[in-house]
Formats: structure tokens, sequence, C-alpha cells
């Protein structure tokens, strides 16, 4: 790496972390090279017309706090709009189904205590997580040796609660309780500012949504980078000196002064790095699965279930879809229905032929909304495991002891290498927010090879 | 793939596993090529020379039971001879240094009752699991949802019995028990056939040893070989049909009517298949971690220890070495000590300097020996989770929620695609043992497929 290296940063994955990064780096007057193994930009966000409408098959929702992908959302034009509120939710649970008002479910008093008593400690507990250092709180090594189920066991948690909790992991973390560690599941919630913040529509991460798709923030970042990204190029091999990096994905290597890897963790690992990354880093890479996650929406004349005083929001204890929410563009437009298939129930799901899916998918919707949601004009549905370059989704699902002994690696650099993706960032990981703070963030840490070599 | 494949079967990794595949195709008949990452043959064993005395890096003990790789010793001619046990074995526990005889440590009666009705409940819940299907077992989805570390919590376990534990999952797993699945820790301890098997010397899993050097076993089967092994040849592409297999390291393809994958799980996700897998086997590549374990040898003039009537035998509750044997050739050449250190020790071990290594190592080898233990010929140590192509040692340490959901699909073939390696075999995973046996098995499978195009 003698002679000048082709741009100042190479960037990998385009999704709304890299292009973040890369955007901002361009703001400062430096060039770039954006890798994107996909044909698309975009990553874990992708725009589908359904019927005429737009829906998102990936990220979605944005609320109070997510301040960086507000942002970005407001210079790049986007426009959000609130996610329908008024009416009633609904609570599928035990074979019946209720009614209720606000985030908590219409469960007996029993029930409704308990999950306070449990929401009143799992906030507490997340609160007193040192932000960026969840392995330096306290009691963190015995928290990290619990999955949430194990906890919850611990704690005499009632079945409702269990099942409650169940239904939090499969949307928030595309896994069952069984498969996740409660270290990282209390960081997650601290990242989110608290459960409520987490899981409400109204004043939550739910509260809004982006009429055009969120694909679009993506694709007006990537059509200022113009000619800088290269699609369909899979990057492989990175190859790395205090000096700079030479970044190859097919035939084509580019040289620079500093790489940003912004691709989920477990995907790190498909690509050689010479010489090799330090032995956490390569530990971490087998520690750091990413969740099993299923989206599916049908649209119909109307929101017809606003008729009946229902606000289209439901949670369920039998599968497939065990959450959905009304996206319709308007009160008279098409009625859209967005409903979650999380872990267990999207892996069976998701190898089902589509007629089946679809009818399995129609049939979770007809039990709360009735037969009317057998016959939409559309049907779509999008599984994010089977994703070869993403490898699941929303995001990471990390089990047992693994926060406590490789989450400090995470987003470490590594000589010229630097660490983006909405993993890695220390407020809203694994939301878009999340995505777009740990690029602004990983543009500034690189700026210091950067700009050395200036 | 309409023309004549080059060879019957590739196989990915000269490994124990992949060897004894490639060597029983070839025994029937069939044509192979292995293709090897590293510039060895051997995997997970290492013959290494001690100022003159052979020590095993990797894989050295075997035991009763342990059919397939003692067969395999005899019919390459390995000659193994007996661990040490005259004398009495050692227990730093709390800051004293106590002796016992057997397999049960001198620890309080209290603490030995305690560990007593674990291992009597570990026992049985691991004889009533199915050999081969351990998700199909009573409470699987419960033991699945626990770590060692939460289970032994919930049984109110004493802090020896935790810490006698904790040893048993540094050297078994190369992991903490906090790290690791209860219903795989108990699907292991199965396949051994018990805990006193697994554990003891005497007529257990460390019995005898190999005084050439366990890949000296290896190395035999790849002479006969020849030239169908390629060194130094990581396999990043497997292009495959029903019709066959075209199998690419560097520059150089090899078809095949198919083609058996001999190397850790976790290291499977560094192959691009094309097509790609089922979802479930990319799954299984992000959830499937190699543990973290080091190994250190001291050569003395003598077997010192054995004049103190000490059979070299020790257990330790402080680091960094937590287990060693006598591995010495005889009474009176030189003195071998092995030590183990494992997952959390390792992890801090592995990233001193050489010198401090070493220090820190005998300081421990002394704890229990003597100061002249401080004073060793030659010193050796091997990290393995350091190792590029093989990830961890010495075998899987399989988190929470993973072997229910993805255990099925381990071993499961997909098309020409067969699966080997230790980790796959149904009795002693994670031993030489398995090894050979998952190797065997995998030659079985494939000639479905092999002898079909025959």
């Amino acid at each position: 790496m003698t002679s000048s290296p082709a741009v100042d940063v190479v960037v990998v994955g385009a999704g709304l972390s890299g292009l973040s990064a890369a955007r901002n780096l361009v703001a400062l007057g430096h060039s770039v090279h954006v890798f994107e193994a996909n044909d698309r930009v975009g990553g874990r966000t992708l725009n589908h017309k359904l019927d005429g409408a737009n829906v998102d098959l990936g990220g979605t929702f944005v609320g109070p706090t997510q301040d960086r992908i507000l942002a970005l959302a407001q210079e790049t034009a986007c426009a959000h709009h609130p996610t329908n509120t008024v009416g009633e939710s609904a609570l599928s649970w035990r074979g019946r189904v209720r009614r209720y008002s606000g985030t908590v479910p219409s469960l007996g008093v029993g029930s409704l205590v308990d999950i306070g008593r449990l929401q009143f400690k799992i906030d507490r507990l997340a609160n007193a997580l040192p932000q960026g250092a969840p392995w330096d709180g306290k009691n963190a090594a015995e928290l990290d040796s619990h999955t949430l189920a194990s906890w919850l066991a611990a704690q005499h948690a009632s079945q409702s609660s269990k099942d409650l909790f169940a239904i939090v992991a499969k949307t928030s973390w595309g896994c069952e309780p069984a498969e996740i560690s409660m270290l990282y599941v209390l960081d997650y919630i601290r990242g989110c500012g608290g459960i409520d913040r987490m899981l409400a529509t109204k004043g939550g991460a739910q509260q809004e949504h982006f009429p055009d798709g969120t694909q679009t923030i993506s694709m007006s970042m990537a059509e200022r980078l113009g000619e800088s990204i290269s699609l369909g190029s899979a990057v492989r091999r990175v190859e790395w000196s205090d000096g700079g990096v030479a970044v190859s994905a097919g035939s084509r290597t580019v040289t620079a002064k500093a790489v940003i890897v912004a691709v989920p963790p477990a995907m790190r690992s498909r690509i050689d790095f010479y010489p090799v990354l330090p032995v956490e880093h390569r530990s971490l890479g087998q520690r750091w699965p990413q969740g099993v996650l299923t989206k599916v929406y049908a649209s119909y004349e109307r929101p017809f279930w606003r008729d009946n005083g229902l606000n289209g929001q439901t949670l369920s204890d039998a599968g497939p879809i065990f959450a959905t929410f009304d996206t319709s563009p308007s009160a008279d437009g098409p009625g859209i229905l967005l409903g979650f298939i999380g872990a267990d129930y999207a892996r069976s799901y998701d190898r089902l032929p589509p007629h089946e899916r679809r009818l399995r998918a129609l049939s979770s919707f007809a039990t709360v909304f009735g037969d009317d949601a057998m016959h939409p004009t559309a049907f779509v549905d999008q599984r994010w495991a089977g994703e070869d370059w993403i490898g699941g989704g929303p995001t990471a699902a990390v089990p047992p002891g693994a926060l406590t002994r490789y989450g400090s690696w995470l987003a470490r650099p590594v000589g010229p290498i630097y660490w983006a993706g909405t993993e890695t960032a220390d407020r809203w990981a694994g939301y878009m927010d999340g995505a777009v703070r740990a690029g602004e963030r990983a543009a500034r840490e690189c700026l210091v090879t950067v700009e050395n070599r200036d």
C-alpha cells in the first residue's frame, strides 16, 4: 500500500448504517466507495408495492427519541405519519378475543399484577446498566448466565407473563425467550429507554411510519453517492495494515485509508481479513446470531376493522401471527394489515409453500378481524432469515455468556477497520435509529485514521 | 455437470473425521480428493516434540468404549499406553492443597453429598435422552432454555458443586457454565456414557494416550491417500445440484458426485454454497460456536512429583491451569506435565506475551507440585481459539435454544452434501472417537449418491 489509495474510506454494506457513514464522510469532503452484496440498497429496509400501496417489508416504525433516523428522514425529505391508534386494540388469548385500550392488554387482575411486577423489575435492572458497557453493570455475570426464559422461571413468573414476554422476544429479537441472554434483553431495553417506550405505539417506537417506505431514505442517500456504490458486490477479502486497506469484492479491489464494515455481526465471519482479526473478533462472529422474523401484509379495499371500533393492533398467544398493526395510508384508502411472525412460528411458517403461508397468515388475521380478513386484494410476506447476506432479522438475538465476554469487542476498531450496523449502537440498537447512530459513530471514529494521512 | 466428475467424493477438511471418511471410501474402491485449509493434516490433533518427548497439543486421550478411534489406531499401528495413575491426585481448593484417591476429590462431606446428588440427577437426565435426538427427550425444551449455570442455580447447587462443574465445562467444552445449554451438556454426557466415564482416568476417557502423538494417526491415513490431498487449500465455494458438486479452493476446482464437509459447524459459514443451503443450515452456522481451550506442557528431567506420591493429576479452583495430567513416557524418562486452561482463564491467558504465559502456567503447576515445577527443561502452549480454520476447541459449546431448534439439521444431508466432524457424532461427540465415527457415518451415507451414479 505504498501508492496512493483509491478513496479515503471503503464502506461494506449499503444499509442505513453503511450509507449514513458514507454520507457523513462525503459531507466532510472525504471520498468513499460502498460495496453492497445485494442488488439493492437499504439492507433490512425494503419497499414493496401492495396493490398500489407502499408497505415496508423491513424496518417500518419510528418514535420519540429516535432522533438520528428522524433527522435523516427530514434531510432526505421522507415524510412520516402516525400509526393508527383510533379505536380499541384486541387480545387473542386462550382461545378468546378481548378488547382493550392503551398498551396494557385485557388480562385478569392477577396476570396484570404479575406483569406489572416483572416490568418494574426489568425496567429497574435495565436503567441501572451503564450505557455502552452492560458488562460493567451490577450482577452482569449472573444476568448473562440466564436466558430470558430461565430468568422468568427464577422469578416465578405466571404463565401469562411468560407468554407475553415470549411475544416481546419474537417481535423484538426474532427469538424465543429460551434463546436469548437476559443481560442482552436488559441492555436492549435500556437502549430504547424502557419497556413502555419500546413497546408502545403512541409515545413509543411504533408511533409513526413512512408512507413512502423506509427504503426510500437509503435510496435517497444512495442517489447522492452515485457511482461510488457497487451493487451485487459481496466483499470477501480485506487486506489491512496500519497503512490502509485493500477491499475486494469479486475481481474488483479498492484501496483506502480505512474500511467501515456495516453488516450484521454474524456476517462478518464471511469476510477473510488478512492478517486475521484478533481472536476476540473471530470468536464474537460465532456468538452473535441474527433472529428469525417474517413480516406479512394484506391489503383490503378499506380498513374495515375500524368500522368495528378496532385500531388494527393485536396481541395473540396463538400463531403464526402474534402481533398486528394497521398501516393503512388513510381512513378511506386501502386498508393495510401488518402481521409479525417470529422465532419458532416463523421457523415452521417459512418452510411452507406460498399458498399455505398465505392461508395461515390470513386465518390469523381472521381470528381477530373476522372472515373479511380472508379476502384481501393482495398479500405479501418477507422471510428475513432466508436473506443470504443479512442472515436474519430484525436484529441479533445474542445467547447467554456472549455479551459479558465479547460485547466490548463488538464496535472496537482493529487498525484501520471500523464497525457499524445497528447491532453496534449504544442507543436504539436493532432499530433504524441505531443503524444511523452506528454509521455516524463509525464515520467519526475513522476520521482519526483518514485525516492523519491527509 | 454433464461431463464426468473428476472424483467420486471431495472431502473438505483433513482432520480425523475427514480422513476417516476418505479412507473408508477408498477402501470401497471410490476415488476421493481431500482439501485442507491448513498446511498440515490432523485438525485438532497436533504432534509436538518437547525436549525430545512427544506431546499432543490437541486431542490426547482415549478410553473404554471409544471403539472407533481404538480400531483406527490399531489399523494405523499407533500404540497407546496408560496415563499415569500411580500415586495420589491433588486438589487445590480455596487456597489449600489436599490429596485424594480415585475420581472423587477431597472436599468436605457436605460438598460431596451435594455433588453426588447433582451427578445422580445429571446422569439420570442424560441417560433418558434418545440417542441422536435429544430434542425428543422429556423436558427437552425446558432443559434447552437453561444454561448449565442457571440450571445449577435452580437446583440450589452449593458453591463447591458450581466450581467443580465450572472445571468440567472449561475442560470439556472450553466454556463457562454461563455459556452452554443444559440440554447440550446432558446430550454430550449421554454420548460419553455418563459423567464417570467422561471424567475418569482409569476406566474413563483419559485412561490411555499415544506415545507417538495422536496426529500420527491422521498422518498415517494421509500417507496412504498420497496425492489425493491438497494442503493449504481452503474451500470457499461449493456449487451443487442433484447431479453433483464442484468444490473450489483458491483457483482449483474439483468436480465430484458428492462432498463431505468435515469442518467444525461454525466454520461451515465460511464456505459459499451455490445454490445457498436451506435456511436451517445457515441459521445453525450462526449458533454453534467453538469453545476456547488452551493446553500447556512442561517437561522436566524426571517426573519428580511421583517421588512425593503424586500421580500428576490435579483439579484447581484457581487459574490459569485448572486440571493437570502426567503424560510422561515412563517413570525414569523425562517428566511431562499437561495443563488445561479453558474459557475465561484462556481468554485472558491467550492475550499475554509468551514469557508471561509461561510464568503464569508454571506458577499454577508450582502451587501443587512445588518450586521444582518453575524450572522445566522446555515449555509449550497451544491456543486453539486462535486457529483460523478451526475456530476454537476442544469442540462446540452450544448455547441455549439451538439444539432443540437446529440439532436435527446438524448432520442432515443437503442433496449431494454430507456432514462430518466430531460435533456431528451421536456417541463421543467432541472426542477423537466421535470424529472417526462421524467420518465413517458420512462415508456410508454418501454411498447412496456415489453408487447410484456408478
